[in-house]
């Protein structure tokens, strides 16, 4: 949205003055109804002053917010995922950490028959290694945090509302999944991961205009 | 921006079959040049469409990304920062980590004389709970981040500026820090912390519009 000067200063009044109608406005910057007539269409087709009939101009502080809100709402999960690091229940402690240096990432997928059984953090780790277990031998499910308490997303599922959940759950990422049936119960298979990294990439990237 | 249903009819068309003049939109409508020419304004001022002449209108595929790169390019890492948790050097790795847990964040800035002198993650604590030191009495500094190798940034830097160190650099947050001369040296005062977490909660409250 490229505003020229007149418009900026359209808006200022405005905000600070409002409501105001297009004949007070037109007097502040002494030129006529008719000069200001385009302008005040521009602002108001892009939803930046609303107005009212018999009240006059209001300032609508959302031209920005809608754009942003609309594409985070569209965007799918699985069109921003990252690959999902993944051991097996049963493999140890100290394998999950060397999976987790060696891939340089901050969660771990547990899974078990192929489907997700449990999350593990470098912050689940190193409660672990300040503890008695032995990291050799202890298998990674004493640790993990298990199905019930997961918070998931789908690949359908909305940039929005995993952004959401990161914040709201205070958790660095989230396992994207998809449900499967069998044998009339639900499992979840992993096919991805949601992080702080994929949204700051997209931040960046929508920023940079790519 | 709050297009009406033939205005993205007007840019569905532009964008397959850019150039193409006012008449040529005109007719693919069945409308009149005159009849489209408020709507092509809207658009071009918007900065959607633009118009050359003796040539036709392009898509400008910019809209949404210059109003983000610009919002980001304004705003100040010192008015989204959060507070720092700080230790001393010459405190034990055992209690960086209990500091880690108790502020329940991912790093910890090490100050020596009031100043920055390191910077350690809970990727760091880790690697050295796997190892032979004493956490009781080994010290922080032997296995912080020095300060030469420290990306960090200040209050009135951009937060442009801040996620895209976060990302080129891979780290998880910066130190936000005011630069202090003393004796004609320079020292970096910390004053905050920018993480991956107020990047996500900035992009929600956008999309949130708050």
């Amino acid at each position: 949205m490229e505003l020229n000067a007149r418009q900026y200063k359209i808006l200022d009044i405005v905000k600070n003055n409002q409501p105001i109608t297009g004949e007070e406005i037109a007097q502040k910057l002494n030129l006529t109804r008719a000069t200001l007539r385009p302008d005040l269409s521009i602002l108001t087709m892009s939803g930046l002053l609303e107005a009212r009939p018999r009240v006059g101009y209001f300032y609508v502080d959302k031209g920005f917010t809608n754009i942003t809100g609309d594409y985070l709402k569209k965007l799918k999960v699985g069109e921003v995922k990252s690959l999902p690091i993944v051991i097996t229940e049963g493999q140890s402690i100290y394998e999950a950490i060397v999976t987790l240096f060696l891939e340089d990432v901050g969660t771990i997928y547990v899974v078990k028959d192929g489907f997700l059984s449990g999350v593990v953090s470098r912050k689940d780790l190193l409660k672990t290694t300040m503890g008695k277990a032995n990291l050799e031998t202890t298998p990674v499910d004493v640790v993990m945090t298990r199905l019930s308490h997961i918070i998931f997303v789908e690949e359908d599922s909305s940039v929005y509302e995993a952004i959401k959940k990161i914040i709201n759950y205070q958790v660095d990422s989230l396992p994207v999944v998809k449900k499967v049936i069998v044998d009339g119960k639900e499992y979840l298979e992993v096919v991805g991961r949601f992080t702080k990294t994929n949204i700051a990439k997209l931040f960046l990237e929508l920023a940079e205009g790519k």
